[in-house]
Order: structure tokens, then sequence, then C-alpha cells
């Protein structure tokens, strides 16, 4: 893909990600993004936190999720349509509140199915989570049938 | 575990739960309980949507987290820690707002590691998503030291 | 599908099962065959043995696998292609020597994607292993093209 | 870990590996050992393959669960216990007959719980199939206990 056919996936990303109603009550905002490659941020608050204090594994399958989604979509054709059909995620550490940082990226992208991961970091650089995920794919002329 | 041990295990969680931030912003509240069996509900809302309309992965994570970990919670002695280490989501069909009930169910609780499930239900009992979790359960003694 | 239909699937799967060289040297068989449901067994011999004593733990993702694959070949179109793109393991108490058995079934068949569980028990009925399976599904027309 | 300290875990896998009835019927063998990385080979052959012609998940799990084991066995005490509790596969494409290498590391070591992740190539370096893996680990004293 060209630079300037990238700056407009980037660009409607953003877009889309800034007018989402989830993506705000969550907390998650867009951090770099490239081909395959995208870093969804959350700043860990009280009410992100379990019952035993440490950010709720939901919060970071969240974050998971989104980053690797997003990180398959810059990678599918215009107008596709992909679903999350299956999630791993691996809980390494547990963290408190603050910035955490999930990195996504699109490990193999099929016409069908597309197979990303992410690894969530705290501000200080500490990998919290990883994840696998499994996405389905559905192109342009049948996502619009 | 005799009814009346159970009555108490059951209240606490109730009180715990209604105290707690995460589950209140989530929109999570216990359904019945009982030994190794927890149900919880959430009544999916528009920023409950991800960016295709559809309640997002990681809400359905958190539902089947809570319901797979909270299960184990009611099989492991009083002043026990329990966290999930590994939760693996299937996401069998995209689901709408209205309501959402997890069914936790504890498989095998093991001295140090536990196994738990979740399904996932819209109100008219269609199964939307399953989970596998992995949770280490850490003794009081050692939780307390 | 009629019962006769139904026989004719249960007649392909015993013969290609036969006649399977992966099959005879992992020492599989095909149990009892429903619709969606599959059972493969399995004798545990010194061989499938890991390092500590107990059966490896590919041995039976090996055994969870054809049961959850299994289970959903015998719900799609024949001539369809099918192959598990995921598959979570949950390991639950170890197994010396002795007779497996692999319960696979499709909890969802799409006409894309699949979603397929498995429980491995040994002879006494103890629960051993847990599996959850994501197949893609690749219609007839298209296999074959 | 001393260079020589570490040369002794290599020569105590390599010793066990070799008088492994399961690893010699699967056909594997160890590669390149470092702490905290273990490379586990297989040359595929005819019985390695499923009902449609290409290398069994179950084989592929196998490798996985080893390369993602040792990696973890060369970073805990000896003589400590470790089990996989939970193994999650995705299969990004199919492989037919020849070498498979499956990398495996571990990503973050504790007390009792240990996670890893194995990545399987082909001969020619491209990646098939990719792993997570939950250990569980005893500590010597318990694990004599």
């Amino acid at each position: 893909m060209s630079g300037d056919g990238f700056a407009r996936v980037e660009a409607d990303l953003r877009k889309r990600m800034a007018a989402s109603a989830f993506h705000n009550w969550m907390g998650m905002a867009l951090g770099r993004i490239g081909p395959g490659e995208v870093e969804v941020t959350l700043d860990a608050a009280a009410h992100h936190l379990n019952l035993q204090g440490s950010v709720h594994g939901g919060v970071l399958a969240s974050l998971a999720d989104a980053a690797a989604g997003l990180a398959v979509r810059t990678r599918v054709p215009h107008g596709s349509r992909h679903v999350t059909v299956q999630l791993g995620m691996s809980y390494l550490r547990a963290s408190q509140t603050g910035r955490l940082i999930a990195h996504g990226r699109a490990v193999r992208v099929g016409r069908r199915i597309a197979f990303a991961e992410a690894r969530i970091e705290d501000g200080g650089g500490r990998l919290l989570a990883t994840a696998q995920a499994t996405v389905a794919v559905r192109p342009p002329r049948e996502a619009a049938g």
C-alpha cells in the first residue's frame, strides 16, 4: 500500500475511534498506527480495577481485542468487515492504575481468516498481558450483500 | 459446605459486588449463585457496542471473566486469593443491545490451580460466547503472608 | 438430515479414519458418532507419556482436535473442507496409561466458521482435559475451485 | 545462571530427551538451547498428516507444548516440576511433509506460574503456527514431598 493510501486508512480509523461511544466510555485512545500495527492506550483509573485492586482482566481483554482487531483492519481492503471470533489472553502480571499500552500486530491476514496478537505494557514497559486473536474477514462485495 | 456456610459466601460476594466501582461502571450485576456456579448479568447499551454495532468482545470477556472467577471463588477457602491467569473466548454470534447473562462454572478447583468456564447468552437464550479460564489460587496463609 | 443421510456420513468417516496413517500411528479409533457429536478413543501406552510420566499434552491435543474437527465434519455439506484454525486446551488432571475418550461436539456451525468443543475422560470417567476449537469451513464449490 | 550452570541444564535436557520414548516415537529432536529458549525439530512424514494431507494440528501442538515447556524448564530450579495447564494454538498455514522447527520461549517465570510461547516454522522459514502456554511450577521441596 502506498504511504498515501495508508494515510487515508489512518485518518478513517482515527475519525471512527474518536466518534465511538464504546472507546470513549472505556477510555481508549489510538496511539501510533502503521500497516499491520496499531497501539491503543488507556489510563487505568479506580473504576477499571477488580475486587482485588488490579486492572480487571476484561479491561485488558478490551484493549487487546481493540489493538489486534484494528491491526487487522489496517491490512484488509476498504469496506471489508472483520470480527474477532476467538481471543486468548495470558495475564502475566497484575497492574494498578496508570497508563496501559496495547501493541497490536497482524501476524497473517488471509482472505477469510486473519491472525493477530497483542502485548500490553504499563507505562514503565513491564509486560502485563499477551493475546492471540483469530479474526474472520468478509470481503467488501459480500459485506455489502 | 453446609448451606449455612454457603449463605455466608453468597452474602459476602453480593456485598462486595454491590460496592465495586468496576462492576457498577461496567453495568454488571450478580444473578443466581450456587456452590461453583455464578450468573452475572449486564444490560448492553449503546456504549457497549463496537464500531460495527455489536457488543464489544471486551465487554463479553469482562462478563465471562467475572462469572468464571466468581464461580471459582465460591469453592476456595475464605481468605484465599484467586487471579485469572488465562482466558480463552470464543465469539459465536454477534449481539446487539439488551440483556446478557453469563453462566460461570468451576470445572475443577485444585489447591493451586482452578479451571472454570462460562457461557454467555442473550435474553432469548441464544448462545453468544463461550469461555475457558485458568485461575491461580493462593491459600489463605500465603495470601496473608 | 435424515437418518439415512447420516448413515452415509458415518460410513464415510469410519472408512477414512480406518485408512488414515496418522490415526493408526497415533492409536486413535472412532467411538460413537451422531450429528454434531463424535467420540474418539486412544489407549495410552508408554510411548504416549511425557518426561514426567503423564500422557503428553500433544497427545491430548491430537485427540481433542480430532474429536472437535470430526464433530464439525458431521454437520457441514459433503465436499466441504474444514480446517482447525485455533485450539485451546485446558489440562485439568495428569493421566497415566489406559483408555482415553474424547467427546467432540459442534457448538455452532456457520457457513464460514464453526465452533466446537471437546472433553477428554479416562476409562473411569475422570475429566482430564477440555478444549475449544475454531474451525474454518470452505463450502463445496469453493473447495473444489 | 552461570554459563557452567546452564551447560549442566542443557546436558540434562539432552540426555532426558534422547531417552524419551514419546519424543523418539513422535520424531522430535532438540535443536539449539539457551536460557529460556529451546528449539525442537521434527521431520514431518506421511504418518503426521491429517485426512486432508496437512500436518495434523495435534503434531504441531505436541511440538509447541514441548518447546514451550522445555523453555520454562531451563529457567526453574533443578528438581522443580512443571506441567502445562493451558495451551492455545493458532494454526496460520497448512504444511506438508518436511522439516518443522518450534522455537519455544519463556515469557515470564514466576514461583508458581510460568508463561511461554512457541512459534513453528517450516524449513523455508514460513510461520505455520503460534502458541501460548500456561505452565504450573512446583518448587523442588514441594515436588519432592
